[in-house]
């Protein structure tokens, strides 16, 4: 098998452009299309805030519930906000794109930065934690953990490399699977406490509080408080995806936004509110949620339905990113600010390097972090919520700029701009030793990139600008053949020279004197009207004296292109390369950093 | 730094061919230098019996003096054997090289295949069994047994490829600190014996050894015999260094033989009879001479003096295999049976290519086996045996050859084949299931290679063979100029396609209408003398398109050469690559599969 029958195999048959057309979405199913992220995250959420309210003490977990509903709030504004930026950008207004058109570049690129590494923490930590969800159901797969999730990754890229339709129906079964399990579970388990009675964490043990130093406890709540904030990542899909909506579409978006809020908000409170009242905390390898599961319906069917589902919804939220990341850098590198080759759609019309660049990072990530959902949340939510205030930001000036003022709308997107942004100080500030000091350094770094690719491209383009007046003008080439032995492949060789030039020479490098004489007799017998010149070598290398030769021939100035001709053996098997020195490439990869010299390879086949 | 730098830096500056110098050596250096594979033998030897026996019970311990003095006896029949072969062979008789003079090519190539396994076995043997006398006296390093082993090949690796002088004296020192500390060792537990009598093992429990089937006890018997006999590998290594000696080479080279011999036998014959007076068995974590030498000395300073003088030694064994194996590939490789590339000599005049092959095979096992000494020496010893057997009888045929028949001479040399044969089958039979397989499938399968190989060679010399009386002629080439806009990249490729054709075609590829009709205008204005051709690409790959367009002309004949002309970036930093598309290496990798398209490369140097 080809690696081009593996990669049809793999990725299927190349599709036309044409193909690229758009299915308007019903309600219902945009919701489950865009939510997936933003609703998985109540999978870990709750879970996050507790582990970091077990440094405190475990007396500290009735935290848990004020913490939550400060989330809520924030929920809240946040939906009120972005449902202003879905009427005013109905072609989809990502964060990166606002700031570019409303702001300016460097905030755009602030923003661009801030969302691929979200991207990218998003695919490792919705694996990580779907990969969680499926060892708590099967403790027999915890050695595999990190295993399992670069799998999950591969199968995700191979996948999307294919151009899966992220419209296909077949993706709202979980996540309404999710939804349902999940309301299921909080609403049998609000009957359980109402029956049984609240159970509840133990009252802090006296003193257990008053031990730490108040700002370390503060400090700690609000890392809390920056660690439960995971549950708003991806909230703002929707306001991405407007143009997929059936018409009206603002209206239909906003609509569905409110849903998602509803339903994010009702699942990570209940959640929350369970693991209060049945006093669970986390543990090493079971996560929070299998723990609330076990405890209402036992491990029988509905407990392992609840597993599966939430690592479907987790693989899904991963699956999103493969969809955000290569588009948004696409058009960054459209702009100039990333490596082309990421714009450049690939015969499946999808943006193949960019998917293969997520899933190495992603993969990067898990491996590095061990799998760990609770060692990635430290860097998570920073970007999310930069690009959120960056957004609103940038929606901001666009109310200021119209000429009359909706100032209830213009407030509620200001008072969003300045809650966030608040929120973004706070991750970066309460996880900063944790994690989060790696995004406050990336994000800068990934800005300088852009605008050093940015100069770079620009800077090509001057030096490649060609006045059309300026004419290609016929110019004198000189021929080298190196030679190892006369054979057919100097016949060859020769036969080429003369059809581009009369200016022909045959090299050759000698590592001893009798090989010099042979061939130099040889040659003579052959008797052609081309010079023969013998480069001797004490160090039995072909290249040194073969470049020092070209030195002096462009000193010389003699024509104004070298041309040297190299043949290259074309195998029938592919271990046959093995078996030959590899001198075309070694020449080709050494001869390319000289000014003015062509090299040129002549196949030659072989037929055995 | 540059790949070129860091080359230099650790593997130095090249050197010049004359610098192939021969220094000749006197005996007691020469005993050092060629017998470190077989006197480092005695660290494990002695174990891999005990190791056999235990499966048989404790009890059978005591079973290890008779079959030490076996091995005595069949050190002393190779010996005198092969000071035949010392004699006769003054130039250095490698049972390759003998049988191929004397046998024939099959029972050359199989002795050949032998020996390569045995070098590659012979570095992963040593190094393990040095790692573990390492991690005996310093257990904390246990758990990066692997690695340990690893670096330390790597570490050889670096050296050879630099191209040590494995006759430097610097390598005597380990050989004599390893034999004078053994020996000492072997004395003081002498007359600690003398001193406080003969622990010994335990007699045998009534009825422990009569509890296994006598047929089983034999065959373990045998195997405990067969692994002991890996105390052998490596007497061979002075009859192949005869031409290193000071003249009279043979005679000192026999000489040093015996003495060798004579020093391995008392070591190893030392150390069985010590584990048998204070009663050590194995141990998972410490070595059977780590134990001995714990007894004898306790954990003082003449205790780690051992541990690191058995460690250097086997790193010297190991060592011997990265002068044999390459040298023995690349005669193998001059006769046409191994790659080209394993003859060449690099630029520090060591043969590159067979000691990186080496490493990556000794690492692949050490690997693969866990760094497990006792796990790798089922596959050992087979290949000397087999070896020892082919050049003894190649021995044989020489004296059979002879008009005076020297029969005492040719007894011994045929007592010698008779008997290396019989511990080759009984090694092959005793550690089959244990890992001998492997060796028994491996060899004929390597044989089979080197046949497959020497007939493409063979085919490929009959293909390129050139009829004197054959004159090139100057053939019509047509030059293609594949172009993605109009730049000063195409002013270059035409000023160099018209100064080699006057038949020349500049063709794009268009994605949509709009990019189409701008270039064919800015064509039009450029006003040359040259059509262009614009291709349709539905699936926006480029090369599709181009190769379709390259079969009609190679259709249409009309020319005898295509040359596609394809402007290659040099960019001024390595990362500037990942920044443009590499049509250009694309291009070239798929093209050179068309006979007769010839592919021009014309750098363009950047110079941001």
């Amino acid at each position: 098998m080809t690696v081009g029958q593996l990669k049809r195999l793999l990725i299927g048959s190349p599709l036309r452009t044409r193909q690229l057309a758009h299915e308007k979405l019903l309600k219902w199913k945009a919701l489950a299309i865009f939510s997936s992220d933003a609703l998985s995250s109540v999978a870990y959420a709750t879970e996050e805030i507790l582990l970091v309210l077990a440094v405190i003490g475990v007396g500290a977990f009735s935290y848990s519930i004020p913490i939550a509903i400060g989330i809520l709030i924030l929920l809240l504004v946040v939906t009120l906000s972005y449902r202003q930026i879905v009427h005013n950008f109905p072609s989809g207004g990502g964060a990166y794109i606002v700031a570019k058109e409303h702001l300016n570049t460097a905030s755009s690129l602030v923003a661009g930065a801030a969302l691929m590494i979200d991207y990218v923490l998003t695919v490792a930590v919705s694996i990580s934690s779907g990969v969680a969800a499926l060892l708590s159901a099967f403790p027999a797969l915890i050695p595999w953990k990190v295993e399992i999730g670069v799998l999950l990754v591969l199968v995700l890229m191979i996948l999307n490399l294919r151009g899966i339709r992220e419209s296909a129906t077949v993706f709202a079964y979980p996540t309404y699977l999710f939804i349902v399990s999940i309301l299921l579970m909080v609403s049998a388990g609000g009957f359980q406490i109402w029956r049984e009675g609240w159970h509840g964490y133990a009252s802090p043990a006296a003193g257990e509080l008053g031990d730490i130093a108040s700002w370390t406890a503060v400090l700690l709540i609000l890392r809390a408080f920056a660690s439960g904030c995971s549950a708003l990542t991806g909230v703002e899909a929707i306001s991405n995806g407007v143009p997929a909506f059936r018409s009206p579409a603002p209206r239909n978006a906003a609509i569905t936004m409110a849903w998602m809020s509803l339903l994010l908000g009702t699942m990570f409170f209940g959640i929350t509110i369970l693991a209060s009242a049945f006093g669970i905390g986390p543990k090493e390898h079971e996560t929070v949620v299998s723990q609330i599961a076990e405890h209402v319906f036992g491990r029988g069917p509905l407990y392992y339905l609840i597993q599966v589902a939430t690592m479907l919804i987790l693989f899904l939220a991963a699956n999103t990113s493969f969809t955000g990341f290569p588009q948004l850098s696409s058009i960054i590198a459209q702009d100039g600010f990333l490596p082309r080759p990421l714009a450049m759609r690939g015969d499946r019309l999808v943006f193949s390097n960019g998917i293969i660049l997520l899933s190495v990072l992603a993969i990067l990530l898990i491996i590095g972090f061990g799998g760990d959902t609770h060692a990635l949340i430290p860097l998570y939510a920073v970007g999310v919520f930069l690009s959120f205030t960056i957004a609103q930001w940038g929606m901001v000036k666009v109310f200021l700029g119209q000429p009359q003022r909706k100032f209830l709308q213009m407030g509620i997107t200001a008072f969003g701009t300045l809650i966030t942004g608040l929120v973004t100080l706070i991750t970066i500030v309460s996880k900063f030793t944790e994690g989060a000091w790696m995004v406050a350094l990336a994000i800068p770094l990934l800005v300088w990139i852009f605008y050093t690719i940015r100069s770079h491209y620009t800077e090509i383009a001057k030096e490649l600008r060609l006045d059309l007046r300026a004419q290609p003008t016929k110019l004198k080439t000189k021929v080298i053949i190196p030679i190892s032995g006369i054979s057919k492949l100097v016949l060859q060789s020769i036969s080429y020279a003369q059809s581009i030039s009369d200016d022909i020479v045959v090299v050759t490098v000698g590592f001893d004197d009798e090989q010099a004489a042979k061939i130099r007799d040889k040659w003579e017998q052959w008797d052609l009207d081309i010079p023969l010149i013998i480069l001797r070598s004490p160090y039995r290398t072909l290249l040194g004296p073969l470049l020092k030769y070209i030195d002096t021939l462009e000193k010389e100035k003699e024509a104004e292109f070298l041309t040297v001709v190299v043949p290259q053996f074309v195998v029938k098997k592919w271990w046959h390369t093995l078996l030959h020195n590899q001198t075309a490439l070694l020449l080709r990869t050494v001869l390319i950093n000289r000014k003015d010299v062509v090299v040129s390879t002549i196949p030659f086949h072989l037929h055995h």
